[in-house]
């Protein structure tokens, strides 16, 4: 049975953990779901390290929404570094999962980009664990979370 | 019996941590504060980690005040690096409580966001100690510190 | 028999890893390839250190191609960091090779420019491993992956 | 007996280690100084760590005087986050005492500058091994190195 | 038998190393010097460790030449903060010896700032592990590598 972290935090917005566990289970089944709830951008570094060491997950998704200021993008700059540090010293994928708010137009575009982020990024968080062919399959493809998929350059045969 | 460890520094304008501690006191019981006074903001992650190694704390509150040059704003993001890697290293939650001067217009409205922020702060650590459940409640809630909340950006049902 | 590692992406729009996979290929013999294909550039570091971890690889290509924005920017610093702390930790080296979409007009010419650095850091992924006197015949030599080389600025005979 | 860790350069403009160390000297007894001069401000991150490890110091005083142009900034900005990553590292302070020549109007200044912030900052290392209680006194009060103290924003009773 | 490590590029536009083993042999005996070629100044760090790891060298010289362009400078910040992890880690000296081609006004000048620069780089490594009292002697005297040497700000007796 594999383990599946899910790190969130009160300062979002949006309950974007909400979507992305629901997302994870219709992708399958044969994972448990921890969640651990913390207050800041900033304290998702420290609860993907403890969903590794006390609660044994194979995987994390970071999932915060930094604020518009521009020390809120200090803020997430340091909480990425911290995400950075936390996966390399445990050799486990940590997915981030941000969301700026200057990145929507408005509050409905705001919360329905969350919502899809946080969705997509459960799918790859499940093909991470257990289809990691399926990634293989559109390397280079341009794909995007949230958005509409850039897409490849030039289509290689 | 738990126990906090709040780490302040000579460099701010304000004795947040007398806030942070009665705001504590106030939330409960079964913990025991231990305090630690640097000189800078940069000194705090080194306070952090000898509060976890030497005192054995649970959890660090790191209060700090920086300046308003540019300087100081660089300073304040290695504190802010420095923090996170002493968090991440001892896997042990740092809530890092940063009131920059820019953020409030004069005297009296920086005093009061930093009471109400190191106070918040306070009321967040001791949530992560004995009541996790309570953050939980509030993922995606717009919370914040200090400042009046964000709130949501659409009720999620 | 050496292992070389190669760690891409499903958000780059070139897939950059067939051009690097055959370029290694066509530098001789005496290694093995193992491709680990993640979601976006900050899951390089992750995949690379799993590589050298798990599959025991003795180098990696992280193949990333960050987006224009400016958000796209800062992630990429972040990936490149990350990189950096997984080989210091290792002890191993990483080739980084980004193509950033900012540095090629048009679509044509970011595709070229991905294929040649793919294909040019493999050249050199293969140098460090079974022919370091390439590399140090060529010291200081301007010699650039992806653009013509810029050229050693004065002949040192 | 204590040990006090002094590191400087031959790259800064004055002599603050004589400074900093007359300055501990006054403080009282019970410690040895041991110093050593490194050549640049990116190299007293390994100088600290040196004087913890071989020397054994308690405490580390980071003596640094950066240049003028935007090069020297990007690399106090580094030096800072090496002396964060020694200083956590080890889990004993360093104090880091950089004075910027930006920060003075002419030269008198500048080295004026120079010797009141080592000396204040020796007055802060004797305290945080010797004093403690001193630094908590002083909690929130707006002291600084260098420049007169900017106080706090309003007192607490 | 000391040994120092030279950690060199082919992405340089000038053969910094031949300088800086030249001067190096010019300081004395005592010591084997042990080269590295990598491609990028991204590659220095991991050859750094290697060096130390690997070939046992007591102190690194990192000689590199990042680009003009400002994808080189944050390439080359991450290359500085790889060297300073390396450095920190192991505990040894890496004096990082980095020429940016903005530096110079064209090529005739850059060259020979490249060259004068590797040169008295290599005389402090030489410094720091036979003669440590000359730098100590040199303290606060506003030495420079490469360029004419700041001096100090006011000559202190």
């Amino acid at each position: 049975m594999r383990k599946v972290g899910v790190a969130d935090t009160t300062f979002a917005r949006v309950d974007m953990a909400r979507y992305a566990i629901r997302a994870l289970e219709e992708q399958g089944t044969g994972f448990r779901i921890v969640r651990r709830t913390v207050p800041g951008t900033k304290d998702l570094p420290v609860a993907c390290r403890r969903l590794f060491r006390e609660d044994h997950v194979d995987l994390c998704l970071a999932l915060g929404m930094p604020g518009p200021a521009e020390l809120d993008r200090s803020s997430a700059q340091v909480a990425s570094m911290g995400l950075m540090m936390a996966g390399v010293l445990e050799s486990k994928p940590i997915l981030e999962c941000f969301v700026h708010e200057g990145e929507a137009n408005g509050p409905a575009e705001l919360a329905e980009l969350a919502r899809r982020r946080a969705e997509e990024h459960a799918v790859n968080a499940y093909a991470l664990l257990f289809r990691p062919r399926d990634l293989a399959r559109h390397a280079g493809e341009g794909l995007r979370q949230g958005f509409a998929d850039a897409g490849p350059v030039r289509r290689t045969h």
